[in-house]
């Protein structure tokens, strides 16, 4: 399926760094078919949907130019990965569409590298793509499967349903901003912490395969809490009040509204009856994961949100694409 | 699953442009969640194995910046589609990453009919994808199904084997060369004929589901035909030796070895045992395809090409991508 392969250097590129990423977990998958064909065969699971996803990272726009190319390679997969988790999918697969200006063989490797970190991490192989020449592009698309019919979605959310969210909202934009002051002072290309919210998302998988059954709608949160948090009121046809106060963050210093909306938190925000608040409590502490219970669904078609003062605020966009 | 559609310019581009592409055929093809969510749900049918292909159209490499916007979004997936044509495989969805600069609506409108085209011409909806701002960029990634364990792969064919190829070769790069010439003399932006095998190639979906139990090797001509055939001798571990004066062309000139394998055919070439030579005659009337007899696969692990005199040709490469 990885095309375009003819002279030494274009053959070079797939062998050496596309075509065995993962290749480990081929069977374990159920790929039939991967890399080297026109195309990737899988063969389902029995009783189970299939739930793709894609995203595109952009330079400049969803990573930074000055990140070391193995984070960009994490985080550009992550990131698609992440929409899954919210469907509460447990991930399969994926293929990355590639565009890149020139072929720089230390960029390669290192790109290579958050491929195979991430691979790794969910036992997942690349099983097929595309390399064209252009400005860089990454399009990764994701598959994974879910119970039949149990995919979890925008749009169940009930009103009484309390809110939840995963892990602490704010911290991946703060530590985009840390990024963006190092590049200054720090050469460039220093790979990241392993535990960067922004460079290295790591996606809440324990807890979303097992919030299958017990949410009633989930959502990433990529665009920001408000705003993502909007697309379940608006799927769901409810509307939804949060508590300030009650968004957790680690972070040292006073957090307007704005900072909670930046977005990149690649956390879960889902809702669920308040009969299930003692299987969500078991699920935080089984995956060593923080869930907040932030807010609660109401009738009507507006995010509210409440100051510690019990004054509603006003929200402003989270991140505008365009 | 398609994603940045806070502000109203952004929530109109997708409400406008790309909700509803196919969305009559989302039951048919057993979509249950579609564009809207996070990500799409499919139900695979029993039986069947899903056969996966994603392909990237960059401007001025996989289109010309003068081609009608419809004509760029037809060709974009169409080319996608043929990788799934090449496993014999039926094709079920599609779905989108595309990168633009600016939010041109009379282009998105013209890009939207092309998908329509595309979607309506093989009743496949399209089930999701990624908006981002940057340059123009297009990635498309399809899905379709193939009885369980019987895909079409490079890999299967055999010593004695014919070697046939679908339609006819070099018509799409000569009707690329008359695109690039009428550019300077008629205004740009116009939209092409549906028969033009450059702008609007028709995948032969017809004759590549039958060929699956009778084709022992397939791939679609995307690189050039000697070059891909390369492909299907290096994954099969055989040579191949075809006949110069059996490749198929309507074109009114002559044509040099380097005009076959110029690429951009997306046609089927394939391989098959002489036992079913008369299948082949059936599916090629059945289809009201031109199927064509071109060479044998032998022994080796060369192409080899022999002129109308007998003489062995040598191959220059066919579209390089870097």
């Amino acid at each position: 399926m990885v095309k375009g392969v003819e002279t030494l250097s274009e053959h070079q590129l797939i062998k050496e760094y596309f075509s065995d990423i993962g290749s480990g977990f081929l069977d374990k998958r159920n790929i039939s078919v991967s890399v080297g064909d026109d195309a990737a065969v899988l063969v389902s699971p029995t009783g189970k949907d299939t739930v793709i996803s894609v995203d595109t990272s952009i330079e400049g726009v969803h990573f930074l130019k000055s990140m070391h190319a193995s984070d960009i390679a994490y985080r550009a997969v992550s990131i698609a990965l992440s929409d899954l988790a919210a469907c509460g999918a447990l991930p399969a697969w994926f293929t990355l569409a590639l565009s890149l200006n020139q072929l720089d063989t230390k960029w390669l490797s290192d790109f290579k590298i958050g491929l195979e970190d991430i691979s790794n991490e969910l036992k997942i192989p690349l099983i097929g793509g595309d390399t064209t020449k252009g400005n860089i592009s990454i399009t990764v698309q994701v598959g994974g499967y879910v119970d039949r019919g149990n995919a979890l979605t925008r749009s169940g959310a009930k009103v009484g349903d309390s809110i939840y969210v995963t892990g602490c909202i704010g911290e991946a934009s703060s530590e985009l901003d840390n990024l963006r002051e190092e590049v200054s002072e720090t050469p460039p290309y220093e790979i990241s912490s392993n535990s960067n919210r922004y460079t290295r998302p790591k996606i809440r998988y324990g807890v979303a395969t097992k919030l299958v059954g017990i949410a009633s709608s989930a959502i990433d949160i990529s665009d920001g809490l408000f705003q993502d948090l909007k697309h379940i009121s608006k799927s769901s046809k409810v509307g939804a009040k949060v508590f300030l106060d009650k968004i957790p963050t680690f972070l040292n210093k006073d957090l307007s509204l704005k900072d909670f909306n930046r977005g990149d938190d690649y956390e879960i925000l889902f809702t669920s009856s308040p009969l299930n608040k003692n299987k969500i409590i078991k699920i935080s502490k089984d995956e060593d994961i923080i869930i907040s219970e932030i807010g609660v669904i109401e009738k009507g078609n507006e995010v509210e949100i409440i100051s510690s003062k019990g004054n509603s605020l006003e929200v402003s966009s989270g991140y505008q694409h365009f």
